[in-house]
């Protein structure tokens, strides 16, 4: 018998024409936020400078306020920090992450429950 | 100033080595559970048979009962219907969907509320 694999709840917030913010995006502002740079917080999470400066874009555009305030050109590529909205916003995601799975933990169980154990399924294909 | 786009939260499952349980496949059920037959929920989805039977596929090896009964072969290519477990699934999925709708209102509302109207985003492309 294996153990039955970890099972737990992805939220995204659908911004309609926006995109979405799941758990990509937060985590990117949080690396933003602790290593003060678009590039280290694009290395991070194996991501190139460019993907990770168009997410940043992306959820720049995508608010009445901006999220990340960056200062380009400089030896070390400039600096970036989140703004008050970029930490507002950091912190309602975790919110919703931490009471959605409040709320869906009975659910989960029941479904966690009848989770067939991974080498089963491998040995299954 | 146009329609802020409105905004709901996507609920995921992660069950790590199975894939996810997300609205695609949720409504593949409940399409096979409405129509009864795998292609005929997939056509309901602009999918093909092969990707809708695969998927089928995938929840069926997930877990420790099948989701989906489905007869092969017959003229119109064999009828599906959900098993009881199948029918569970669903139910809970639905109900996460709604508990966690529920739970993260008050911060969607927060972010829904600083989001840009579409036009002027596009506007500022």
């Amino acid at each position: 018998m294996g153990d039955v694999p970890e099972v737990h709840l992805i939220v995204r917030v659908d911004l309609g024409p926006h995109g979405r913010l799941g758990p990509g995006k937060m985590l990117l502002l949080d690396n933003i936020q602790q290593l003060g740079s678009i590039s280290a917080a694009g290395r991070a999470m194996n991501m190139s400078y460019r993907q990770a400066w168009d997410l940043v874009d992306q959820l720049n555009r995508a608010f009445t306020e901006p999220v990340v305030a960056s200062q380009t050109g400089g030896k070390s590529g400039g600096g970036a920090s989140l703004t008050d909205f970029g930490r507002q916003l950091l912190a309602h995601y975790r919110h919703i992450a931490a009471e959605t799975q409040r709320a869906a933990a009975s659910d989960m169980a029941a479904i966690m429950g009848k989770l067939r154990p991974a080498e089963e399924a491998e040995a299954g294909k």
